[in-house]
């Protein structure tokens, strides 16, 4: 796949924007939005972690971007444009580079970002990859996950455990005639430029399980919460599946959705901002610690694990 | 060595600035500088690349922090803070991360930085590792490498090829009694807080080999450059290897000392921009292209590798 410098210049150079400064100099330039906060996060795709070795170069570079920008969703913030980082070994192929970069240049595009900078080095064990996300909001309206009252609603936005289920069509566990529990699984909607500010009091990516970011949102507010299960939004596809997907539904990450508290006041204010996007109140804060989730009878159910988390 | 949640809570989080938001949400928040650009840069230490299993974790700390804090030396930058990445293998100890962190927690007091966020994930291969570095400029003040003109004259920060022979003494493949050469070669020193906007043209920082970096600003002014090999400044630890070393001297990387391009006119001013930090003046950029070496007899030297760089 060429030398460092010739891979650069071939494949990365052209998705730089005017920060990047062509990807010569040691850094990149930013001149900061005037007035603006700059919200600032990272996230790590790495080869038989996050993605398999066998996955579309085009899907791991549009998961990368997305995973982060749903970091930036969360606090509120709009994009602006990314670093990169990439450890490739010694089998990467130039075909795997340009799906590689093809799938950068898309999501560039699909969300207004460019490429300010980064770093590409060999790795002698497995591909790993890394994106910092650069993106601004107005000053102190960075949305957080600490803030729910109790008494806030729960809200979630599109549907809750297609990705769960497309990892395991991935694998070869399960069928997935139409693709749409895969895609969901590669290829997340990050829910940006949704003006939550003001609206919202606390906000969370659900990137580790619904029930174990609620947690962190309980954690956060010093709060407890109730989840009514059979509220909880499913696709059709999904719920293809029935019941028994119901534990892997709620508590295995990656639907890169969001999970907001909502003073019911502003309910309206909510469904506004949200436009044409599916949203479900699915549960309330209230005073205690912990998640607890009820089934349709009103019962708590007990799940094997809370979410996901790295060793 | 811990849960991700335990692992962040106990030995990241006493490190976040409040940029960092207890490392808690999913991004940082900065305020950026008024009436100041913004400098980003990013860098890796990956496991058999850029460190051996061996290495004290509190010098692979430091090294990641110090590789990208001189990038921001090279654009003339003031430090921020950073955001870090981590993958860690399972055979990780708490030891090993204990000082990891106080590596970084001993180079964020040298340098006046923040931890500002990261992500912290488990690795099915060897450790990797990365830091984003965010620093400011006054506007149009960053340095770039690109910017040499011909006759100006070619100056070099500190000495030049320790890292390289401390390399070899980490293998065994040499002795170093002092511990200088190692120290050289794990501990580099960014050459920060040297105002140097209005006196260089063009300033980069050697971490790929004298030669090579020379070659990147000689391309990006489209001149050529000629070197006196015999004025590269050695250290007395590194002379007394004697003239077998001069090739690895001029050619290996992670030095991270400054090279210049200075009109002649500057030279005062750049004497004192640096004042007790020695700086030596090795050769002249001109018209051409490439780097010419030239050994004390006036001889054009060959070189079997211009220096390093990633498959």
């Amino acid at each position: 796949m060429g030398d460092e410098f010739s891979r650069i210049a071939k494949y990365f150079a052209p998705l730089a924007g005017e920060e990047g400064r062509g990807l010569i100099d040691d850094a990149a330039v930013l001149v900061p939005p005037p007035g603006r906060e700059l919200v600032l996060t990272v996230d790590q795709m790495l080869e038989d972690v996050h993605f398999l070795p066998g996955d579309a170069p085009e899907l791991i570079a549009q998961k990368l971007l997305r995973r982060n920008l749903s970091d930036l969703a969360a606090m509120g913030a709009t994009a602006l444009g990314y670093l990169l980082t990439t450890a490739l070994t010694e089998g990467v192929t130039e075909d795997w580079l340009a799906g590689f970069t093809s799938g950068l240049e898309h999501d560039q595009k699909v969300f207004g970002i460019k490429l300010f900078g980064g770093d590409s080095s060999s790795s002698r064990g497995k591909i790993s990859l890394s994106a910092t996300l650069i993106g601004h909001v107005a000053p102190g309206a960075a949305l957080s996950r600490n803030g729910a009252n109790a008494g806030d609603e729960i809200w979630v936005t599109g549907t809750i455990g297609d990705a769960a289920l497309g990892l395991q069509a991935r694998f070869g566990k399960l069928q997935d005639p139409t693709g749409w529990l895969v895609a969901r699984s590669m290829l997340p909607q990050p829910r940006m430029g949704l003006a939550l500010a003001g609206i919202v009091s606390a906000a969370i990516d659900i990137s580790d399980g619904l029930v174990q970011d609620l947690g962190h949102m309980c954690k956060g507010a010093g709060l407890g919460a109730t989840l009514h299960a059979g509220r909880v939004p499913t696709s059709p596809q999904a719920a293809a599946f029935g019941p028994p997907a119901l534990e892997s539904r709620l508590t295995d990450g990656d639907d890169y959705e969001l999970l907001l508290a909502v003073p019911p006041a502003n309910r309206a204010a909510l469904q506004a901002a949200c436009g044409d996007l599916q949203i479900t109140q699915i549960g309330i804060f209230e005073a205690g610690e912990g998640v607890r989730v009820l089934d349709d009878a009103g019962a708590v159910m007990k799940f094997e694990r809370g979410g996901w988390q790295h060793f």
